[in-house]
């Protein structure tokens, strides 16, 4: 099984109910964001103010279930493996599908995902630090700001991976390619530059080691939008359970600026 | 007379009426949109699902005149030499100024523009046609259909400038570096794959000669956005008069993705 289309079959009929990463190698994985009708705006807004944390891919007209541009033959209320519920920003459920919960006043956006370059990074020889300890990236609540709109504020969330100072250049190179995918990083170096106290105690996922040589790099994260729009405290709002993403049929290559 | 910002003050205090091509070079120039509030959320995802022909460089909240993402200590309402005024998608009138038409339920949108790419290819030694000419660039309405969005739909318009054939490569590796200001071209060659039928009659601007050895490119229009929102009949828009552009504080080269 490789295409998308044959994953998010095998996801919609219930025989795979795990995280995504590494399935229908080649393409685009998407965070997913479902927020009513009478947020979308403000919520297009503060991607359209933030594009690195909140990298567009696709947005669904008010009711309608189905992605026309990043997988027109999905269905977003069953082709995720997990989802998360949430009610005045509160989490209620993880449910495996939310076609009950579908409303006709419900808008979808779905952002390009960190799976997009780290898999760049190991083609381009950069090695992937969580990925090889088994274990989630580490993410950060920094203390940047991200660009409000309307009801929609708060910090930028990174996520952070150690790079090979030699590879730094490589790093920037390879993650340009990808400004939906999250892009370059925003940081380099010194954490507290950007309000970290101790990389050991991320505020999600796990710790990494940074070795001798290497430099933490840091990357907007796609949990932003999500953390945004909890705290925005939206009556109902549905989005993605951590790794378990989105498969789209656009191609990792497609994360460019067509 | 150098910064964008002393521009903006000879144009607001009335004495630059004329286009704005050229002034402030190395700063990023942009297309305006205003709209009624009920209209934002359509136009704002009109742009989203076409970015080559409607790069976002800002917008504003309702009401406000000041981009304070791209310039902010400007006045949209009078910083601009001249201005387009539509009703029920009808222009109406020209004015230098739009103050005593400006609303609290008014969304103004700045987009990327072709002066920022045309720059750098005049930089890498790439000749533009219509510049040596000193006319205005051909522009074609298309068979290529806009993605649409709620109220906005329509054809993609292009711009195109004759490219020698042996610096094609350069073009698309400078215009790459520009994806807020339309980009990478759209096509190469036979006009007839956009469906345009003669070169020597485009839609709007002048006919350029393309020369043995070159060959013509399309780039992505500012015009397509104003058109369809013309097409829309929106009760009440506002925009720049072709040419008469907004000069942004941001440089030419932060018109990458940041």
């Amino acid at each position: 099984m490789n295409s998308p289309a044959e994953w998010r079959k095998e996801i919609r009929e219930g025989r795979w109910r795990n995280p995504t990463a590494g399935l229908a190698p080649g393409y685009a994985q998407a965070n997913l964001v479902v927020v009513p009708e009478d947020y979308a705006y403000d919520f297009l807004l503060f991607c359209q103010r933030n594009p690195k944390p909140c990298p567009l891919l696709d947005v669904t007209d008010p009711g309608d279930p189905v992605p026309r541009y990043a997988a027109p033959g999905a269905d977003l209320r069953t082709d995720l493996p997990r989802y998360r519920v949430y009610r005045d920003g509160e989490l209620v459920e993880e449910p495996s599908e939310v076609s009950g919960l579908w409303r006709d006043d419900l808008v979808a956006f779905l952002l390009g995902c960190s799976f997009t370059f780290e898999a760049a990074l190991l083609r381009a020889g950069v090695p992937v630090r969580h990925l090889e300890c088994g274990c989630n990236v580490p993410m950060y609540v920094t203390r940047v700001a991200c660009r409000p709109a309307g009801a929609f504020a708060g910090p930028l969330v990174v996520s952070m991976r150690p790079v090979p100072v030699h590879q730094l250049a490589r790093v920037f190179e390879v993650c340009a390619r990808y400004p939906r995918a999250h892009g370059t990083p925003v940081h380099v170096g010194d954490p507290a530059a950007l309000g970290i106290r101790d990389l050991v105690r991320p505020d999600f996922g796990d710790p990494v080691p940074v070795r001798g040589g290497e430099v933490p790099v840091f990357w907007a994260c796609g949990v932003t939008p999500q953390a945004a729009a909890a705290a925005a405290r939206l009556p109902f709002m549905i989005a993605h359970s951590p790794g378990h993403m989105f498969l789209t049929d656009l191609r990792d290559e497609d994360l460019g600026w067509e």
